[in-house]
C-alpha cells in the first residue's frame, strides 16, 4: 500500500454522483465511520444526475457548501427544495465541474459515463485525491486522467473492487519487483456455455450475473467478459506494469478481488463479500483504515474457491482488449465506443450475442486502420475518437439487420 | 509490509543452521539472488549442528569469517578440513554463540530446538534483524525473546510459511485496524478421521503429511494441529495483536498460506507454492523484495481452494495452546515440552496418539496450579519450566504405561 501521503485531520470531501450505489454506499461508510469516532470529515459539495429529491435529503443531512444536479431542467426545483438552507445550489454540466473544483481533498468520482470525465478531470487538476469509480475515465481517456493526476500530485484510488483489491497489496515503491497482476473475473453466466449456446443467447439471459447485481449495460458486458478487458485496460493504466504483465483468471466465486505476484513467489490477494463499502472505505481511510458496515467473510460458510483459464475463443473481448490497449492511445476508446453500441443493439433485439464482439472487432480494426498509432492527450481526442467508433459500429449494426 | 527500515549496501549475513533445509534454501536464494545481480551480500558466519563435511563445502564456496559447528566433537575435522584457508573454526556451543555474535545485518535463524534459544538471543540483543526459522524461541521464550528485540532495534522476520504470509499484510502502522489474523492449517492426515479412528491411529499413519515433507516429531504435532496451536502461540508474540483475535482456519490445499483481516472488511492473504525459498527470500530483502528460485502458482492447476472450521472436540491441542498463550509466561514452554515428550512416547509405541493431548493437558494443569501465574523473563526461566513440565510428562506416560 502506498502510504506516503499523510492525511490532515478534517478530511474535506466531495461526491460526484452522490445519489446513485456508489455515491450512497459512500455516505453510508462515512456514517458509519463517524459513528465509532474514527473519521474527521467534512463533505463540501454533492452532486446527482437528475434525482433532486435524493439529493436534497442528502444535502439536509450532510450540510455540504454546495449541490448541483446535472439536469439542468431540475436546477429550479433543487433550488426550491433548498430554499429554506443556505446551501448554494447549481444546475447543469458546469455546475457538477463547479462542485469538482471546489477544494476538497477527496474526490469520489462516481458519475455513471461519459459524463464523468470532465469533472473528474477538473478535479484531478487541482491535486485532489480520486476515489475514481467511473470506468469511461481510465478506458476511454486514461493517458489524459493519469498524465493530469501526477501533475498535480494527488492519488488515484481505485474503487473498482479488482483494482482496489490490487491496489492494497501493490508495493508503489518496486513495480520492477512485481511479476504479474492477477485480474479475477466472474466468468459471468456463461461461464460454462458452448460457443454455439451463447449464439443463441437472449438478452435476460446475458443479464443474469452470477455475483453481483448490475445494471443491463454492465451485466452483458460480463456476460461477453468485455467488463474484464475493460478493467484490464484501466489496470494498466493505474498501476505501472506493462499489460503483458496483467492476467485474468476465472473465479466464479468473486471471493479473491484480484491479486499481485511478487518476483520472490508470493501471491498477495485482497478478498471481501461482495460489498463495494469495503473498498470504497479503503480509498476514504487511504493510506489508514476505517471501519465499514460491510459483512465480514465467513471462510467456513465460503467453503470453496475456484480457478480456471479464461477461454479466449468463447470470450474474443478479453483479445479485443489486450489489442486495444497495446495499441494504445485512443484505440481503447474506440474499443469501448463500438462495444456500448453493439450491447445497446444486443439488448434492444437488433444483434445476436457474438455480434456484439464481432462488431467491437470490426470497428477497433477499422480505427487502427483509418488513425494509425493515435496519441492522446486531451479529452476531446477522445470524444472524437468515441463519435467515430460510434459511427462505424452503428453501420455495422446496420449492416447486420440488413443482412 | 514494515517499511521503515532501509537496508545497506552490502548485508551481512550469519546462517546459524546453515547445512539444514532452511540453511541450504536460503543459500540458494543468496545464489539466485545474486546470480540476477538483485542482491549484495557477505556471509560472515556459518553454522552447523554436526555434518562438518557439507558445512566445510560450504565454507569453501562461500568463504565466511568464521565458521562453527555445535558438536565439539568434530571440531578438530573441521579445522583440518579448512586448514588451508584462513577462515576462523570454532565447535560447541560457545562458538556458535560467536558466530551469532558476531557483526551482520541479518541472521538466520534456523538451528533446530532448544538448541537455537541461546544463540538467537544473542544475535537479538545486537540488534541484527532475525530471520527466525526456530519455533521453540517464540513457543518458549517468546517474552524474553521480542523485548530483546524491541531493546536492541532489530527486526522479526518470521520464515515459517504462516507467520511470513501474515508479516507480508501486516500493517504495523496500525494494528489497531486489524480485527482478525487467519492462521491457516492444512488439517493433516487426520482432518477427516473421526475421534474413534484417531484413538487407534498409528505413528506411521501420523507422520504421512499431505502437503509438505517433514520430520517425525514435526509430522505428528501436525497430525494432533499442535504445530497449529504452537504457530498461534507464536503469532501471539510476533505480530501486536491479542490471541483472541488470532483464528485457526483449515485450508487442506495450503495454497493460502495465511491472512490478516481489516475492519474495513479487506482480507489480505498471501499465497505460493509450498516452497520455503518464497518466505526465505521475503525475509531476506526485507523492507524490498528478491527474486528466488521457487516455482510459481499456477491457478488454473490448483483449480479448488477449501476451507473447514476447525474441529476443537477432535484436535484439543488447539484449545490447550489458546489456554497456554492466554495464561502467559513460563505456560507455553510448559505445554510445549510436555507435547515433545508425549510424541516422543507416542513415536516409540509408548501411549496411544489420543494420549498425546491428553497428557500435555494434564502437564499444563498441574504446571498452572503449580507456578500460577509465572512470568518470563529470562531463558533459564524458559528452561526450568521445560524441565519441570519434562518430568511432570514422564510421569504421566509411566503412569499409563503401567496402568
Amino acid at each position: 500500500m502506498r502510504t506516503t501521503k499523510t492525511t490532515s485531520a478534517t478530511r474535506r470531501i466531495a461526491i460526484l454522483g452522490s445519489t446513485g450505489s456508489i455515491g450512497e454506499s459512500t455516505l453510508s461508510v462515512l456514517d458509519h465511520a463517524d459513528d465509532l469516532g474514527e473519521a474527521d470529515f467534512e463533505i463540501v459539495a454533492l452532486t446527482a444526475n437528475t434525482n433532486v429529491e435524493k439529493l436534497a435529503e442528502q444535502a439536509r443531512k450532510y450540510k455540504p457548501a454546495f449541490v448541483a444536479v446535472a439536469d439542468e431542467s431540475k436546477g429550479e426545483e433543487l433550488r426550491s427544495a433548498l430554499a429554506d438552507t443556505d446551501i448554494k445550489c447549481g444546475a447543469g454540466a458546469a455546475a457538477v465541474e463547479e462542485a469538482a473544483e471546489m477544494e476538497t481533498d477527496w474526490v469520489m468520482a462516481a458519475i455513471v459515463g461519459a459524463a464523468g470525465l470532465r469533472p473528474t478531470l477538473k478535479a484531478a487538476q487541482r491535486g485532489a485525491d480520486i476515489a475514481l469509480a467511473n470506468k469511461e475515465c481510465l478506458v476511454c481517456a486514461g493517458d489524459v486522467l493519469t498524465a493530469a493526476i501526477s501533475k498535480a500530485g494527488g492519488a488515484l484510488l481505485p474503487v473498482d473492487s479488482e483494482h482496489n483489491a490490487i491496489f492494497q497489496v501493490f508495493d508503489f515503491d518496486q513495480p520492477e519487483r512485481i511479476s504479474r497482476l492477477i485480474l479475477t473475473a466472474s466468468g459471468g453466466p456463461f461461464r460454462s456455455w458452448t460457443k454455439e449456446e451463447m449464439g443463441t443467447a437472449t438478452p435476460a439471459q446475458a443479464v443474469a450475473h452470477p455475483n453481483w447485481s448490475m445494471g443491463a449495460k454492465i451485466s452483458v458486458d460480463s456476460a461477453t467478459m468485455m467488463n474484464k478487458g475493460l478493467e484490464l485496460i484501466e489496470a494498466a493504466h493505474i498501476f505501472p506494469v506493462s499489460h503483458e504483465k496483467i492476467e485474468i483468471l476465472v473465479h466464479p466465486q468473486s471471493v479473491i478481488h484480484s491479486m499481485v505476484e511478487y518476483v520472490d513467489g508470493s501471491v498477495l490477494a485482497q478478498l471481501g463479500t461482495p460489498d463495494m463499502r469495503t473498498p470504497i472505505a479503503t480509498t476514504l481511510a487511504w493510506p489508514t483504515r476505517t471501519s465499514s458496515p460491510s459483512a465480514k467473510l465467513d471462510f467456513a460458510e465460503v467453503a470453496k474457491l475456484t480457478f480456471e483459464a479464461p477461454d479466449l475463443i468463447r470470450f474474443p473481448s478479453l483479445r479485443l482488449a489486450r489489442e486495444a490497449i497495446s495499441a494504445g492511445g485512443i484505440m481503447p476508446a474506440a474499443l469501448n465506443a463500438a462495444n456500448e453500441v453493439a450491447v445497446a443493439s444486443f439488448l434492444s433485439g437488433g444483434i445476436k450475442f457474438l455480434d456484439i464482439a464481432a462488431i467491437s472487432e470490426q470497428v477497433l480494426d477499422r480505427s487502427v486502420r483509418l488513425n494509425g498509432p493515435a496519441t492522446l492527450s486531451t479529452l476531446e481526442e477522445a470524444m472524437d475518437a468515441d463519435s467515430q467508433a460510434r459511427r462505424m459500429a452503428e453501420e455495422c449494426v446496420a449492416a447486420r439487420a440488413a443482412a
